[in-house]
């Protein structure tokens, strides 16, 4: 039973049920489980766990690559299993209990958390919890749609269970290339320098006495939820185009572009959908996460080679990926999300990183994490590994949310997770600022007139102009400056009459 | 004549007067000057050219390694020389008139200009002016007391000046190491592994050609004005020296720690001195400037080597080290700032970054350089490349300031140059609050409780407690978030009656 996916005698034997697999767990245990922007999660340990934690008392520490699919993680906080959270989700049930302070989540740069861990800067990881297409001849575990921290957790933790997902197709093995990092002192540079270089092993390798069991499931990752194109993701993909086509006739770079990275959701795939039929070729991609757009981009034939941590697709798309799986493999690749995000390689290979804001301010400022700088939204995820050390940090937005009633434009961010520092180039709808070399006046005036919504230029204007002649390098009214935030509370507007 | 320091003939007869130097520059030039920190600051170049521009239409785009000495920035400032200036600087007339608008000052990550420069995504250097120590025979350019950008400077200019500087003695060759990252695509590993390896050459390479004058001065390196250690900062290294008694006891470094990088400043400074006579020892030092504290400890034997971009030095220490020049150099290595502040060897050596925050958050978000979120300190300098990508990043302050009027502990900095998720340890002389691991909800009572003043604690606490009623991830009264700050410049001081 089950040969093709477990070849390795010692693995046979700890076959058991998600059910009797959740009773190693203890209270107050630190997890770590496989599982990036809704791709390769585990399936029924969570299910199981949470039916436990509904019977008695389990809390647990969760660590994951990033956000759970299946509704894993609403299910888990609803029954009570989570007491900490990190480094990523996108959970709605979650998230409202993380903005009731019911739990603790701490929202991280996702290159870190494998390092943090090394390091021991965290607490040790009691079990490891990881989806696998299979197990090899050698011991190794073949992770399914994502890596993300799974060779971490296997690397660092006591136990660990290994869920087999019969869905994911054995064509999937050779997709993987497993790298960490050593510990200090003494690291050795990370030797990539492309991004379709391999540098590791196909599988992620582990002590067979390690493995406390292994279960057997075959629920599909979630699709996607990413939204078509509409107007305004259309109008930011095309300000995109333009730019890069300036860049390429002012001999920065070629029409291969450098290598991109995307950030998850609806403008982002947008953007990437819009390179289509453009004039670049040859482009890679050097990425976390891939949605459909990136297999848009192989098909049409512009997209050379892609490295990410996760593939999270559409149904349809999904379906057409695993028609086709045989091909894709050799345009495509999975890291641990320490690689796929890791300063040196971004640096190295100069990367276009392409990034979501939820407001951005007339300096340059992004806030991507928190509502009204109080609730958050889902996390930092990866854009500050990619922001801080890319070639060039782009951050888009639609110039306006609540239809109109709150510009995403701001005299000044409620929360920041991008300072000015790190963010050259700002895209909404209406325009694209490319602030490199400004000063914040200078930035200002662009910022406004380029990318805030027409409604709302005037307010902007009048802010920076009121704040200019009070001084500064960095011209704000304190008091004033939180209060389209305040008004937006009160008036349900933050348009002024 | 100087057949010593001007080694190669071909450089000879390029020697001229820094009035006649001075020709070479036309109104709206960029300038690339050596300087790092008040250390290897072309002294004659600076006056030759703010004499011009008193008399005749010549405005300067400025290029520095970081701040210049000799009061060379205000004086130029003052001639209206400049018009724009980046990546940092901490001159008084300067900051007057950065933060009167009348200069665009671009404040930067030290590690980014040499980046922004290569890719041209900035304007390109017209004229490269370096201080130098000698000519070698090869035509190469010996720095003098920092490298910083000099070596991208003279690689990228049309032309280049070279300042001789007589007071700077021959013994310094074979201090620096050269090495510059290759443009990408196809860029390779930097093969630094560890802070004393060579991986450059000892000279900065230039084609005679480029070379369009030589000056010769005698000025000597402004003095450090670096503070001695008083109570606060005393107290400060104290809970340092304790907190890393704790991380060796818990098996998380040696006694060797991990190398230490570490701000400018009277503060850094005192806690480095604070390591004298700790347990200690076979420490390393990876940081982009070296201060009196580097030479201590290297006196005291517990450093076994320091890697920076410029030593800067008070008087004392400075004759000191140059008497025992021969001794030094073989435990000091001068780097490109683009190499010492490099996020690839930043993660690489698992630095601990240790740097000074104006104000933080009761959340963790640290402003270091904006007073009351406008008006211009200094600049972020080398702190966000350190930062984002060390082991361990480490902001420390006093914890108040105007005689207790000013918290550094505040609701909500008012400018955020390093977010949360970049600070993990924040200290004052009360003491240390270890954030790793903790969320939002949890860090706020640790540092209120830890780094705030005790007179300022009720009313941290009153608004944490409020605003954690009302809701959120990272609670927030945004009405009342930055009314701190308000309060001081309207009442004199943050203190509720």
């Amino acid at each position: 039973m089950h040969q093709d996916r477990i070849r390795h005698p010692a693995f046979i034997k700890k076959l058991t049920t998600a059910a009797e697999a959740a009773r190693l767990f203890k209270n107050g245990m630190t997890v770590g489980m496989s599982g990036f922007t809704r791709a390769g999660d585990a399936k029924a340990m969570p299910i199981a766990l949470a039916e436990r934690a509904r019977h008695e008392p389990l809390q647990l520490t969760l660590l994951t690559g990033a956000s759970l699919g299946n509704g894993s993680d609403g299910l888990m906080a609803d029954a009570g299993l989570l007491a900490r959270r990190m480094p990523f989700q996108s959970d709605a049930t979650l998230r409202r209990k993380i903005n009731a302070g019911e739990i603790m989540y701490i929202d991280q740069h996702l290159s870190e958390t494998a390092e943090q861990l090394r390091s021991h800067s965290l607490a040790p990881v009691d079990i490891a919890v990881i989806e696998a297409v299979a197990i090899t001849e050698e011991g190794g575990i073949i992770p399914t749609m994502a890596v993300g921290n799974s060779a971490s957790f296997v690397q660092q933790a006591r136990s660990v269970i290994v869920e087999i997902n019969l869905s994911a197709p054995t064509e999937l093995e050779g997709l993987h290339d497993i790298y960490l990092p050593q510990r200090q002192p003494g690291r050795q540079p990370i030797p990539l320098t492309s991004p379709e270089q391999r540098i590791g092993s196909a599988a992620i390798a582990v002590d067979p006495a390690r493995v406390a069991a292994i279960v057997i499931t075959d629920s599909p990752d979630s699709p996607s939820t990413v939204l078509s194109p509409d107007k305004e993701t259309a109008a930011i993909a095309g300000h995109i185009v333009d730019f890069f086509k300036e860049e390429v006739a002012a001999g920065r770079m070629g029409l291969e572009l450098m290598p991109l990275q995307a950030g998850i959701g609806s403008i982002a795939n947008a953007v990437l959908l819009g390179l289509i039929g453009s004039p670049f070729h040859d482009m890679t991609m050097y990425s976390e996460v891939l949605q459909d757009s990136a297999i848009a981009l192989l098909d049409s034939g512009q997209l050379r080679f892609a490295s990410a941590s996760s593939i999270t697709l559409s149904s349809p798309v999904h379906d057409h990926f695993m028609r086709h799986i045989r091909d894709y493999r050799s345009r495509l690749l999975l890291r641990p999300q320490e690689i796929s995000n890791h300063p040196e390689i971004v640096r190295r290979l100069g990367l276009i990183a392409l990034n979501t804001a939820l407001e951005f301010d007339i300096y340059g400022n992004v806030n991507s994490t928190h509502v009204a700088g109080t609730r958050m939204m889902n996390g930092i995820g990866g854009s500050g590994d990619f922001a801080r050390n890319s070639h060039l940090s782009l951050f888009v937005s639609k110039s306006v949310a609540k239809a109109g009633a709150i510009s995403s434009v701001v005299p000044m961010v409620s929360h920041v997770d991008h300072t000015e520092h790190d963010v050259n180039i700002l895209v909404t709808e209406w325009g694209l600022a490319d602030l490199r070399g400004l000063a914040p006046r200078e930035r200002a005036p662009l910022i406004i007139e380029r990318c805030a919504h027409p409604d709302y230029r005037a307010q902007l204007r009048a802010y920076f102009e009121q704040a200019a002649c009070r001084g500064g390098h960095t011209p704000h009214l304190l008091e004033q400056a939180l209060s389209w935030h305040s008004e937006y509370q009160s008036a349900g507007t933050m348009l002024q009459s």
